[in-house]
């Protein structure tokens, strides 16, 4: 037995879907949880983690980010979108290095794991170094080269970035806690024929596909201008849809839109800070929720929320359709826990999301010796609307710990902090 | 000199509004910020702080809490509002003695005080729990007896209750870090001549009047067919508004309401996540804002919101608006970071707020090497949009450090969460 914790409160959920939270041993074998409770495998565990006074929740899963962005925190904040996006974003950019990117990733692999995030999904730009900064710090992530262009692009860059993706995908095969998408980047960087090619890719090799997908009223308003149809409705005819799709934002939706999302089973990640944050509405959660479409939870970028914080996406998924809708019941705590837990492990093929025997080993013990836990009436609502994520004491990933005591084991913030600030004083021409 | 805050990147604000941050000194005496940067007086400080690594703000102001109600976090959630409130709230409250009242208050303070918050407006219920608890934590409290009743009720109740609310105020005179509010509970719990009667008595001795206002559409559409009138012109009609009043929530509010609470100069304490996550509604911040209502933030109890972080609030009032009324530029975290500091400041009667020479030295110092202020780009849209309050290092009230490396100076977080265990362990009758 590689690991025990010992007499934590363990948060599970029954088959219903209703969430307990019982005094319990986890036993962690070979990255994964070996059992719950009593164990028929009796030998010594190589390490003991004493859970008393902690709470053990299954690592959050945010399922929508650009984790090598990070570097660009508060470049670009209370601007209208196109400036945010053409005049700061895009030139900041397209300035980053490789390595640049790299270290920016494993900020935000830091920020993730440092807030109960054990796995998520990256969209970027810089082959290699996102990869290599969730291998470093230890967390599990899916990761997508953004598929930007056409088949016959002047400078060939539609193809390239293609080749880049599968590039990849077979530098980095066989890592554990790695795995990939193919993403076409959104409907507006792309064209029909690319986004069938890349689409026919991903169902041959059995790989999901992530993409941006009604995020802003502009690109619903130009894909009906240039297509007649919604951005969904785009997508569904062109067969993306017959893929595994996880599909970023969704907030300006129509009806049947979203009776089509529900269809087709896309996972739909509400990114809600983020389109708040940027002016492109709130999305229709509680619609979509009602219509049975798989919804799961991002930050998206640093630049963009500004956080990769998932506690404040549990917060706001929780209680804006409430606030919204002026119901008190609406998008409840344990409804919130699913999207951040078993619905992203969904979404992204992992076997994570749920403290049980079986699943991948990827847990978070949260102190509970903090304010927003006392008292300890309901843990679950606790999670949704008290805790902030710093509760985060001790985080395990695929059977390994990465973070004790609130701190990762091998990655030094200040010195990740230094090489952001040379990067930064770069951007700015200093 | 009594204390030196040494090297910190010190928030300041210009006469015209615009934040700043330099690396400066903060001298600090009787209780007062001396001077910013040089300083006549060369007086060898008493006590220095390293400031290097630390932002130092103005320490966030919560203008509508019921710390008392700490105990009762997560007693109650994702409920209709009525059972909230008469089969969940009320009773337990019902069961609370005033230790425990004050038990529940010192967590509330705690919570506070280690989420960045120097002061706050309380309405509580049991006279001298929270003036007690502010007290003993080291926080700076405008305290106020919840009033309801009538001048001519039965059992007395309404008077008893102004009696209670002088009592204290007597009994805690002369404490340099409290002061009193009258706080008529809501128009639905009082009568016009117990309005008139207590808005006289808080005009006369010169004392803030701080009461519940406009919550709910209930409370709206009572009123309405009660008075023929909205809760807001009702208050306009009695009188109150001659008093400087200090209104939570208005999240139900007309246009002409609104005009109102702009011409009589009614500081407004937004309450969002506590009106969201009650069903009551989104406020209508922005076109409050524009109608120059003096706006602040509170926390409401942590029975409804749940969390007494003001962070959060700071979080949802600059990027609420920006989602639902679809702009990426309302409410800009320099307007929301006014609202938290310097309207919280005005609304109370306090001479904080500010950095400045000549304020309360009530400053709060951040850990500069949390991944939220890396990398430093914005720190003031880090304050809204990344941030937490989990930065929280060392807390000064009033001249006197209070927290120190994120703890308490003499509070134990574990004794308070062994008590308000034994409270709810009572409650549920165990």
């Amino acid at each position: 037995m590689d690991l025990l914790i010992k007499n934590a409160r363990v948060l599970q959920r029954s088959q219903k879907g209703e969430y307990s939270v019982c005094k319990n041993d986890v036993y962690i074998n070979n990255g994964k949880i070996a059992a719950v409770g009593a164990c028929a495998d009796l030998s010594e565990p190589k390490k003991i983690i004493e859970g008393e006074g902690k709470l053990a929740i299954p690592g959050l899963i945010n399922c929508h980010t650009h984790a090598y962005m990070t570097c660009l925190r508060g470049i670009a904040d209370d601007l209208p979108f196109t400036e945010w996006l053409f005049d700061r974003i895009m030139p900041n950019e397209d300035k980053l290095t490789n390595e640049d990117a790299y270290y920016s990733s494993l900020l935000g692999c830091y920020e993730m794991l440092s807030s109960g995030t054990t796995a998520f999904l990256e969209m970027h730009m810089f082959p290699g170094a996102v990869a290599r900064a969730a291998k470093r710090a230890g967390i599990r992530g899916v990761i997508s080269r953004g598929l930007a262009g056409t088949l016959n692009d002047e400078d060939g860059g539609g193809n390239r970035r293609i080749n880049e993706s599968l590039n990849e995908m077979e530098e980095f095969s066989g890592q554990q806690l790695l795995s990939f998408a193919f993403a076409p980047h959104a409907i507006y960087t792309t064209d029909t024929d690319y986004l069938k090619y890349v689409s026919d890719l991903a169902r041959k090799r059995d790989i999901p596909l992530h993409v941006h997908l009604s995020e802003s009223v502009t690109e619903f308003d130009d894909c009906v201008l240039k297509y007649g149809c919604t951005p969904v409705e785009y997508l569904e005819k062109t067969g993306v849809f017959e893929n595994r799709v996880i599909a970023a934002h969704c907030a300006n939706v129509t009806d049947n839109d979203i009776r089509i999302l529900a269809d087709r089973r896309v996972n739909v990640v509400l990114n809600i800070r983020s389109n708040m944050k940027l002016g492109n509405g709130i999305p229709p959660v509680g619609k979509m929720f009602d219509a049975g479409v798989r919804l799961c939870l991002g930050t998206d970028s640093a630049a963009s929320n500004n956080s990769l914080n998932l506690f404040n996406e549990l917060a706001a998924v929780s209680l804006i359709p409430k606030g919204t809708e002026r119901s008190s019941v609406r998008i409840t705590a344990s409804q919130a826990l699913d999207m951040a837990t078993l619905n992203g492990a969904a979404a992204l093929g992992l076997d994570s999301g749920e403290i049980t025997a079986g699943k991948n080993a990827d847990i978070v013990l949260l102190d509970l010796n903090r304010s927003a836990f006392i008292p300890d009436n309901d843990l679950v609502s606790a999670l949704c609307y008290s805790a902030n994520g710093s509760e985060t004491d001790t985080v395990i990933v695929g059977g390994r710990i990465v973070m004790e005591n609130g701190k990762h084991v091998d990655l030094d913030i200040c010195a990740i902090a230094e090489r952001i600030r040379e990067i930064n004083n770069k951007l700015k021409g200093n």
